[in-house]
């Protein structure tokens, strides 16, 4: 069987995630179907990780088993033409036997994107936190340098996990802004759920003034969630990059 | 009668253009509609100019008489609470009583955005010509300084029109890269119908070798709809800025 490695950019809005539901359009539901259309298979693509409703990805990374002989140089455009316009597979290519998107992944990028443009960005509705409000960039910049290193991050996390350890990584994490958008970008080698999201709500309270960026340090030492900021609209949210 | 001029941001994708037409949603209709529901007043907007289907505005001006008493700086988030989330006003202010938007406008800058990745992105549908294969930017740049001047613009321009002269001046032509994207701005006194549409059609047949830089001066000259370039897509202009 060869095992395949697809490549897929994806606008995360009209679905309920990446993984397969009942009753509900995902991200892996489409593109199986895609699959199954162009090689004739029924088969089980394995993700990099789950992405929740309304989540982006620039791009996502998975893989599935396969006899087809399809050329891996023909296997987009196949795709694209059987899938809907929000979702393109920019790339396949061979992958080992024991390659795995999900367990094989050693980090991954995160970027979310907030305008602090007082009026609605129209050209952002479902593709940013549309915050409306200023906020203090420099004091978002210093609270970030406090993530990265390695911490027990159980106080960033939402509940309904079952991971063995809370302690995760990040090597960096970067605030950009142009114009009336921030743009955070966050590298780790694992993220617990809504992670991303809870350290981006409490980087904008930081920017409002609520949470002081020399607090960081004690807020995730404590664990304790309630001290962190609330969880960012999901719709800001764009998985950039996988490594392995 | 108070005289208010508005500025509107609208993602053009869902309607067919500025102006009122029978039967199918446009802007226009859609903003008198909010000034209705606000005011109480059934009103006429005169607009800067018409859009096409599909055009995109960052900053599209329109004014209006009324006999309402709502002080201006309530005026947008009023129309914003009425408005569908792809049209919001993002400015209202007082305008002299012999202001018109569309007559007393001196220039205007239009954007225009190229996507060159050979594969869709899905974040630029509807909003940019998705045009696939690589450009030579440095020849574009060199065919757009020939379009600055005053000129007869007649052979870029599409048959329909019903004006006095073919004649404008374009104070600027510019154009930036960013990655795979392209972005054309054109600022001009005025612009025919679909004038912009087709210069940068034009300018992207020099970016694939079918035209050369060189050529644009007598392309021009000729009057000759056929020797220029084809007409770039509506969805990826948008109307910048109107001068006054």
């Amino acid at each position: 069987m060869r095992n395949i490695r697809l490549t897929v950019r994806y606008d995360g809005t009209a679905y309920h995630g990446w993984q397969i539901q009942k009753n509900a359009p995902t991200v892996q539901q489409t593109l199986e179907e895609a699959i199954l259309s162009v090689t004739g298979e029924t088969v089980r693509l394995v993700g990099c990780g789950r992405t929740d409703s309304g989540v982006h990805a620039l791009a996502y990374v998975c893989n599935f088993k396969t006899k087809s002989a399809l050329p891996c140089e023909r296997l987009p455009h196949a795709l694209n033409s059987r899938l809907p316009r929000d979702i393109v597979c920019i790339g396949a290519a061979e992958a080992e036997e024991a390659f795995h998107s999900k367990s094989s992944a050693i980090k991954k990028t995160y970027c979310y994107k907030i305008s602090t443009d007082p009026f609605p960005d129209v050209f952002l509705n479902n593709r940013a936190w549309q915050y409306r409000y200023p906020l203090d960039f420099d004091a978002m910049r210093r609270a970030a340098t406090h993530f990265v290193g390695t911490h027990d991050f159980v106080g960033f996390a939402s509940s309904g996990m079952t991971v063995k350890t809370t302690v995760r990584t990040i090597y960096a994490l970067e605030l950009e802004k142009s114009g009336s958008l921030i743009t955070v970008s966050v590298t780790g080698n694992g993220f617990l759920y809504n992670m991303v999201r809870i350290i981006v709500g409490t980087l904008v309270f930081v920017g409002a003034g609520k949470i002081s960026p020399d607090d960081i340090p004690e807020i995730i030492r404590s664990g304790d969630r309630a001290r962190a900021g609330i969880t960012a609209p999901a719709e800001g949210l764009y998985l950039a990059e996988v490594f392995y």
